[in-house]
Parts: structure tokens; C-alpha cells; sequence
């Protein structure tokens, strides 16, 4: 891989799952690989699980990592070209992204959409030009519109759990949230698997209320529904995620009762297995029952985000000229 | 030790004083001992002294750090169970300290107290979540009611310059202050006194104006004394250090005259040497003329700091399942 | 060295800029020279090259380094001696810089000036505190008045880039902006190349409009002019900055038309290559067709800024006692 930045990044997506795992049971085996090599991370909004899960990633890796807090140790960067900066912004992204590729072999970026005009976040303007003026491989560390490190992560977290003989009935369930979340995590999840269920890894269901339907470019060949119980029936795995409208753009709308995830609504599936990504809102998107029963997976899932994230910073180094 | 967060975690108190100046003398004696293991620190307050000592005595065995500094690059967490998350706190306690067990072998935490309410503060509900949540090994880089990485700092200190044959008097002296502090510190600094008291090691006098008693938990055969100059009086060591009251909780309460520490007050004592753990307000709690002179053990002791941690964590890796 | 606050620490310039030159094609030759050595950035104010450029430099020596974001994770410091501190300062100077230094073999410090106060900028009373009290080797990472890292980052890209037989003209042009900043880039720039022109690498001029005079102990030897067309005839280099003035201290007085560098100024010259030091507001300092064509060298500048951070902390290793 030259960067990574979605699911179109990977030419084998198999193989990548399967190295992840690898380097679960082999964490240290290729210290030598990053040797003199530095990871810079650019984080321009907050971070936990990727911040740590990438930097024991590339440590594991023999690599250096430096970490820039765009927003706080930093300043505010322009995108537009043609523009006078005679305003607030500091720097141009033209400059910043490229001095930041002298420095370091790989760069790994977190830039959330502001959620206000769907055509800027998903152009992906600032994401792609940091990509194409900073000169080295770059990680999404989650754009306006994906997490891919994320979406490696549940696919890896899907392979090592299921031990049935069929495939897996993999369910995106919306939940409700107080807050107008991103679709990055949800287009990015369905993106991954609706590649897998192509390669026959799975059986993908998204589930949502009217209003909420993703953006169809991230959902080719899942099956949708508007009908949440209909949806869990016969589920082996579903992935609990809210997301903010897409038609009516960065909106909550209105939403009947019955979308939160809980013991009841676990009764349709085939004991199914709970995922998400975190952070999580107890008892509004997913019932703390669950959180803390047997069917939970969101710990073991994001212990998982670690080894997604040295598969890929592997592959990148093996990779650079 | 499985982890470090009071007097109490410590089998052997002496032992452990005598680690640390030994790997004073030797620093990077362990440096096998931390390779492929990670300390992550955990910030919800600012820190400069616990951060750097900490960090360097990790790097002085070997270890990888990651720093999380959850006040500012993360987000708000929930401690409560059984609420609905439907407000300002993005993530569970349950959650967020796991996930951070997932990427670390240890984990150091510091989380202050709010000084609002005492059963909540002095019930440690916080910290004591976090260490049962994140299944590995936990050192206190203080919490609301103790600062043990600075207490075992001061017994070094102590250990290492006293050279009388007589065990040396330590007076822990209450100072004025313009805010209202944590009792932390002091409740800290008097649980490992008086253990060092119980070991033959020192003789533990607290003085404090009325209304500043510390809880009596803390305070086990430590003689209490309202008179500064009475206390004072055949002094080794000096602590000098200001704290909110814990009996009207969380207040500064009016104090007489003359409880800042100067040189006047040295000629009570046995030419004592005067520790603090800083920061300091100089010519508040203590005279700058003390700091600048031949008493002060300040710069000392807080190098010192760096020792201690290392020892402490020579310890927890020891002991990593 | 001792230390690394101006061209005066420097004992031979020309050998500095050979061996930053020599570790760009050497960059690990040196890795054991930093095994155990740790360097404490120290930061009162945003940065992005130095950060990087100065974390990466210490990495490829083989030294650990730890960041100290002051303003951020710690609190605000006193610097003045005989005040009681009952005031919003946490921590005097000298215990907070003593104790960083207990920490760590070397030190850099960012601090910018105020811009309020002339004689209390220029005097360098908090970076010359700090100095004085941290025991350590510092290494200025821009100060009130200074910025030497870079002014030698911008003498070794000179020296690299230039390819002529007589010595270069160089000019350090001002230019507009919207903000009052401080003079430390422009007066180190002029240092450096007074010196270097005083050992016959370079030629210097200076252009400013009328008002903007930088103070003439950091312009020995420098031709000064008012007129940006006349200094600009001929130029080989042309460093663009602004500054606020330095007689009409910190303001920013009104100025002419003409005063930023485009490409109709730049057929004034002899086809000169423009530098910056970066950020850069685009066409409002300099335009961006100037930044995005053959004639700029900003990004080559900035990676530069790496190996002239290595040289220095390389020279400093050598020399710890």
C-alpha cells in the first residue's frame, strides 16, 4: 500500500486480516522494519483508542512516533487557494502538510467533519489535500468520511470470533445520541463489509431509521432496512452506531421508539454478538446490560484496533521507496 | 507490588527506599527489564514534575510511554452506573480505563479532587474505578486524597541526607496559601511518615492551625500540634505545606500569624532541612531566603522523584503476569 | 557549545553549517552519542517545525525526548525575585527550571516576547532566568529576540543551494501582515548572516520601510535600505518576513504600497531563490505563485530546520561534562 485511507487503498483485504492476527500472536517480529523510521500523528480533534492503539502500533513496529495536536500545540490552517490569508487562519495547508512530510516517513491524520455543508466534508478537500501535498504514505486516523483503521479492526475482530460454518449475518443498527455525530464511522464499517461479503467473508444488513440512509456510494450490495426487528432476526453480530442524517444533512431527526440496543432486542438474534466502536453512551445507545454481559465485544474489539493499525503500518513500510 | 497508589501497596517500605537509591547510583542497570512494555500516564490535571519523573524513570528501564492528556485530547467521563449518558460525559469510566488497559502494561493515573464534596472526594470513587476497570497494574500519579510517588520521593530524600545517629524529628508544617489545596499531599506525606515512624526510621510531629486537622486515617501515632514554634523546636526536617481544611471541607479557614516557614523560624529547629514538594509560593509558605539558601532540600527532593518512580516501576514490571 | 541561544555560542559558524550538511547525508552515524541522554523540549507557545524538526533530530542521535507543553499541561511561572506569590503564578522560574533539569541532560525553550514592554523583551528575562537556573545545556527554540535554530537552518540552505563562484547577495525583505509579530526571526537572520558576511560567505541587505529598523545590535556590518526595489536588484536570496517595529515598539505602522515579494519584484533580481521561515500568510507576505513555483526554497528551509537541530544538539552531547 502506498496510504490508507479507505478500503480501495488495500489490494487484498484477506490478507491484511490475516496479518493483523499474525501480529496479535507476534507483536515484536519485525523490529528491525522500522528502524529510523518516525510515524508522525496530526491530530486536529480528540482521540483516545487511536491515538494509543497507533503509537503501541508503531512502537511494536521499532518505529519513533512524534504526535502533533494540530489544535491545541498548534494553529488554524487554510485550504482555499487564490485566497489573501490576511484573516484568521495561520497557515496554509500547502506548507504545513509538506514541512510535516520532511520530518517523518509516514503521517497519520484525524480530521472530523464540521457536518455543516455535505459537499465540503464529502469532497474530503482538507483530508485529500494534506494527503497530496505532504509527500509521504499517509493513515486516515478517521476523515470527514471514513475510519478505516476502525473498520480493519471490527473485520479482524468478525474473523478471530466467528466460529460457525456459514457466514456471518453482520447487522449495522442505528441507535439513537444526543449529539450529531459524523457518518465517517457507519459509511466506513458498511464500506468494509460490504467488500467482505463480496470476497463471501459475510452477510451485511444495514438497519436504520427513514432519514437516515447512508450515502449509497459506501453501501453497494447491503441489504437495507427500515425495520429494526426484522433486521436482528437470525443476527450473529450487530454493530451499534449512531450517525447524524445524510439527506438532511448533519440533522437528528425525529425517530421512533425501539432503536436502542438491549436484552430484549438481543432475543431476536442469533445470540448475537455486540459491537461499537466507542465511545459509547450507556443506556441510550446500547444498554449497559449488554455493555457489561457476555455478548459485549467492544473491549476485546477495540484491543483489536491495535493490531489493525500494525498490519497497516507494516504494509506501509514495507512499501516505501 | 500489583500496583502503587498509598503507604499500603508496599510490602516492605525500606526495601523499597533502598531500590531507589540504588538505582540512583545505577540507572540503566533494568533496561532489559522494560523492553516491550508501555507506561501509559493518564492526565486530568496538569502536572510537570510527576510527568517528566515518571516519564524518564520509564525510559531509564526500557519502557515505551504513551501520555494521554484526557483533560484536553480527549473528552469528559462518566463515573456513575445506571444513568442514562444523555448529557456532557462522551464516555464510561468502564470503558475508557479498559480500552487504555488493552494498549499498556501499566498505567499511571492522576486525577485531583474536586474539594467539593468530602464522602465523594475521600471515597477515591474515581481512581478506585479506573484501577478495577483497566486490568493491569496502576501507579498513582496522585489522586484526590494521596501522592504516594511524592511521599516515597521524601523518604528517600530523607533516608539518603540524614546523617545522625539519633532517628531525625520531621515535622510536617502547615503553610499559608492563597487557594484552597487538596489534601493529598500532606495525607500522603504523614501515611508514609508514620510507617516510617512504626520502622524505627523517623520521629513524625504534624503542626497545623486549628481547623486543618487531617483526617486521622492518615495520621496514625503522628503527635499533633497547633504551635508551629513548639513543634519546630529540635527539628530534623521540615515539610512545609499548605492544604485546604478537611473538617470544613475544602475551605481556608482564618489562621494566625506566623505560620510561613523563613529563617526565623529555622533557629528553632536543629538546623533543619526544609522540603516541599512544589510548586512552592515563595514568600508565602516559604521565604524565599530559605529556598535560596543551605536548608532547602526542594531541587533535591524532586530530583529525587525520578528514583522513586523508577523503583516503583522496577517493581510493578517484576511483577507483570 | 554550552549552550545554543545565538550565533555568539557558536565557536566556528562555518564548521556548524558543514556538520549539519554532512549529518543530512548521515543522518544515524550518531546514534549512540545520545544512549541515556534525554532532551525536555520546553514550550510556552505553539510550534510545528521546531517541535518536529527538534523531537526528530534528538531521535536520529539516539536520545529520548520529552515534551513539556508549559502553557497547556502546566501552569504559569514567576520570574520576578522578592515578589510574594499570592498571585496567579503556580511556580517561581527557579524552581521550575531547576527541577526540569533534574530530568533532563539538555533543555530547549520556546517562549515569545509580549510585545508590550521593549526593554523587559529585550532584555530576555525569562529565557536568561531560565538558563541560569536549569543547570543543563538550553537550546533556544525561539526566544524574545532570537530564533537561532532557524537562522542556521537558513545559512545551511544557502551554503547547500548555492552553487555561484562569487558570493551570494542575500536580502531580508519585509513584508506586510495583519498581525504585530515579534522581531526574533528578522534580528537572528541578520545575526547569522552579519556573521556570515563578516566571513565572506554572503553579502547582506536589509530593506524595511521607515519605522521598521531592527535594533542595530543584531545589524553589524548589514547594508540597510528603505527602498525595496533598490535592495532588492541583483539578489541572489530573497528572505521574506515581517515584524512589527521595533522604535514604535511592537505596533505595526502604516507602510507603503509594494512591500510584498511577487513575481514582478522578483525580475528585479538576479532570478533570486525566496525563503520564509514559515508560517506564511500567501499573498499577503509573499504570493503564492512565488510559493508554489522554481523559486522557492520554504520547504527545503524547513526540512532543513532538522539538520541544523541535529548539528547543534549533536555538538552539545559532546560537550555535557
Amino acid at each position: 500500500m502506498k496510504q490508507f485511507t479507505s478500503v480501495h487503498d488495500v489490494a487484498d483485504v484477506e490478507t491484511l486480516v490475516k496479518e493483523a492476527l499474525n501480529l496479535k500472536s507476534n507483536p515484536y517480529s519485525d523490529k528491525q522494519l522500522g528502524e529510523n523510521k518516525t510515524l508522525g500523528l496530526v491530530f486536529l480533534n480528540p482521540s483516545l483508542r487511536t491515538r494509543l492503539s497507533t503509537q503501541k502500533a508503531a512502537i511494536n513496529l521499532g518505529m519513533s512516533v512524534m504526535v502533533m495536536n494540530m489544535d491545541k500545540d498548534g494553529w488554524a490552517l487554510e485550504t482555499q487557494d487564490g485566497v489573501v490569508m490576511n484573516g484568521t487562519t495561520v497557515e496554509h495547508i500547502r506548507e504545513a502538510a509538506a514541512v510535516m512530510g520532511q520530518y517523518c516517513d509516514i503521517l497519520g491524520l484525524r480530521s472530523f467533519p464540521k457536518l455543516k455543508d455535505r459537499e465540503e466534508d464529502y469532497s474530503e478537500d482538507f483530508f485529500n489535500k494534506f494527503v497530496s501535498y505532504c509527500g509521504v504514505p499517509v493513515v486516515s486516523l478517521e476523515s470527514a468520511t471514513r475510519h478505516p483503521l476502525q473498520s480493519l479492526a471490527d473485520l479482524v475482530t468478525i474473523k478471530e470470533t466467528w466460529k460457525g460454518e456459514a457466514k456471518p449475518k453482520v447487522v449495522l443498527a442505528w441507535a439513537p445520541h444526543v449529539k450529531a455525530l459524523p457518518q465517517a464511522v457507519p459509511n466506513s464499517f458498511s464500506e468494509w463489509m460490504c467488500k467482505a461479503q463480496e470476497l463471501g467473508m459475510v452477510d451485511f444488513t444495514i438497519a436504520q431509521p427513514e432519514g437516515f440512509e447512508l450515502h449509497e456510494g459506501f453501501t453497494p450490495g447491503a441489504k437495507i432496512s427500515h425495520d429494526i426487528d426484522e433486521a436482528l432476526a437470525g443476527a450473529d453480530y450487530v454493530y451499534v452506531k449512531n450517525w447524524s442524517s445524510y439527506s438532511s444533512y448533519g440533522q437528528v431527526l425525529p425517530y421512533p421508539e425501539g432503536w436502542m440496543m438491549n436484552n430484549e432486542k438481543l432475543k431476536l438474534t442469533n445470540d448475537a454478538k455486540v459491537m461499537h466502536c466507542l465511545p459509547v453512551r450507556r443506556d441510550l445507545e446500547l444498554s449497559a446490560e449488554i455493555l457489561d454481559g457476555p455478548n459485549s465485544l467492544v473491549i476485546h474489539e477495540a484491543g483489536n484496533r491495535l493490531w489493525a493499525a500494525q498490519a497497516v503500518l507494516k504494509d506501509l513500510l514495507q512499501n516505501l521507496s
